[in-house]
C-alpha cells in the first residue's frame, strides 16, 4: 500500500481531513500538570484520549520539544508511542541538509521514533529530499508555500515567468515516483492554495494556518482538497489545544475539534 | 562586543581559520569505545582534546545526534558543555519554521545548549531568521549557497536577473544590524564564492565541502575570505574526524587538523 493510498483510508475510516498540532509548549500548559513526571507528554495524553477519533493525523513539531532538551525527546517519543496507529503521525521538523546527513535525520524521525510522515525544506534541492522519499511507505511533505509573512520574502519570487513554489511543486510532481510526495501550503494564501492544487491535482496536500494565523476554512477546503474533497490534510494547532487553559483544557479542545471537522466536512460536500 | 568582533579575536588568537565538524557517526567510531558508557561524547571529547589548540570553530551537526534520540541529546550537551569558550561553537542544525517556532529553536539551541553560533535556512523568510538574530551576541549563519548537488535546484535559479542565493545573500546583509550574521557558503562552488564575497565584502562565512565532498582549498581560501584573510570558518568533518579508524584516530585527526590549518594559513598570506 502506497502512502497515498493508506491517508486516503484513514481519512475515509475517520471521515476527517482533520489534523491536530501537538506543539505543546510546557509554558502553556495547566499549571496542574507541571507536577506530572512528564507534564508535556501528560498533557498531550489527555489531548489524544479525547479527540482520536476526530481526527486523521497528528503533527508533532519538533522545536517545541527540542527546547525542553533530552527530556522533549522523551517526551516526543513517549507521544509517537502512544498515538494508535489508526491515524498519520506528522513528525512536522522542515529539516533540510546535505545526503549523507538527511539520511540520519531520515532515520530519526521515520525509522527510530516511527512517524509515517515528516516535513522536509527543499531548499537543498534534491538529492537532500531523497533520503526520505526512499522510505516509500513513508509520507514526505515538502515545503511548498508556507503561511507566514516571510514567505513573499523567496518562496513568491519569479523565476522564468513562474513563482519559485511552482518551480518547487513541479520538482516535487516529479519526484513522486512511489506516491508518497506532499506538499505544504499554508491556508493563508488561498488564491494561490487553488493555483498549487491545479498544477498538483493528485497528491496529498497538509495545510497550516487556519486558526491563530488567520486562513480561511472556506477557501482551504475548497481550494485545498482534490476534486473528490480528500487528500488535503488540515492542520490546526494552537487553535486546539489551548481553547482553554483551565482544567478542562481536553474536553475543550475536543469540542473545538469537533467543531472544527464538522465544519470541514460540511464544506467538502 | 558583537558576534563578528568575537570571531575575530578568537581566530587572531588561535591564528586558525579551521573549524572542524564533529559529525560523529556512532556507526564509524571505533569499536573499542563503543563499551563507553557515551560513546560519542567519548569520541568528541578525544577529538576536542587532541585539536582545540588549532581550530577557531567546532560544528555540531543535529542529525548525527537525532539519529541517537535523547541519549543523542545528551552526547549533544556535554560536548558542547566540555568545548571551551576559546573557540566558536555551532550548531548546524539548519531550521527554518515560522515566527513563534523558530523562537522555540532559538531557544533550544542558543540558551539551553549555549552554543554561539548557529545555521538556519532562508527558505520561510525574515520572520524565520529574526528570531535566532535577536540572539544579538550569537552568530546567525544563513543557508546561501551550499555545497551539494542539489543546489543547483534552486539556489541557482536566476530571480530578475539575479541568483536566488545572490537574492538570499542580500536580505542577510539587510538583516544584519547587530553585526551577528553570516552566510554559509560551499567550497564546491569557488566562483560562486567568490560573487558571494564581492557582495558581502565584510561578513563571515561559514564553508562546508572541502576534503570529502571536494571543494578546492585554495580557491576556498582566496575567494572566501575577507580583504584581509579573515572572516572565513572553513570546516572540515570527515576528512577530519575519520582520518584514522584505528585506536590513533584523536592523534590521526590532530595531525590532519594541523595539515589543514597550515594549508590554510600559507593559503591566507
Amino acid at each position: 500500500m502506497t502512502f497515498f493510498e493508506k491517508l486516503l483510508e484513514i481519512t475515509r475510516k475517520k471521515d476527517s481531513l482533520l489534523c491536530i498540532g501537538l506543539d505543546t509548549d510546557i509554558e502553556k500548559i495547566p499549571e496542574k500538570l507541571l507536577k506530572e513526571d512528564d507534564p508535556v507528554f501528560s498533557f498531550n495524553k489527555l489531548i489524544i484520549d479525547e479527540t482520536c477519533d476526530l481526527v486523521c493525523a497528528y503533527k508533532i513539531n519538533t522545536a517545541f520539544y527540542e527546547v525542553n532538551g533530552e527530556k522533549g525527546w522523551i517526551s516526543l517519543k513517549k507521544t509517537s508511542d502512544y498515538i494508535s496507529k489508526d491515524v498519520i503521525k506528522i513528525a512536522d521538523v522542515k529539516r533540510g541538509d546535505i545526503g549523507n546527513t538527511a539520511k540520519k535525520y531520515a532515520s530519526a524521525f521515520l525509522s527510530k521514533l516511527e512517524f509515517d510522515a515528516v516535513t522536509v525544506n527543499p531548499y537543498l534541492g534534491y538529492d537532500s529530499i531523497i533520503p526520505f522519499i526512499e522510505y516509500r511507505d513513508k509520507g514526505v511533505f515538502i515545503l511548498c508555500l508556507t503561511s507566514n509573512a516571510g514567505a513573499q520574502d523567496f518562496q513568491k519570487l519569479k523565476v522564468d515567468g513562474k513563482y519559485l513554489y511552482q518551480v518547487v511543486a513541479e520538482k516535487v510532481l516529479n519526484l513522486n515516483k512511489y506516491r508518497n510526495c506532499g506538499l505544504v501550503v499554508g491556508a493563508t494564501f488561498p488564491e494561490e492554495l487553488r493555483n498549487i492544487r491545479e498544477m498538483a491535482p493528485d497528491i496529498p496536500f497538509l495545510i497550516p494556518g487556519i486558526g491563530a494565523q488567520g486562513g480561511d476554512l472556506e477557501k482551504t477546503v475548497k481550494f485545498g482538497t482534490d476534486s473528490n474533497g480528500e487528500m488535503a490534510i488540515i492542520n490546526s494547532s494552537r487553535g486546539i489545544i489551548y481553547k482553554s487553559s483551565g482544567e478542562d483544557f481536553a474536553r475543550a479542545a475536543r469540542n473545538a475539534a469537533e467543531e472544527l471537522r464538522r465544519e470541514i466536512n460540511l464544506l467538502r460536500r
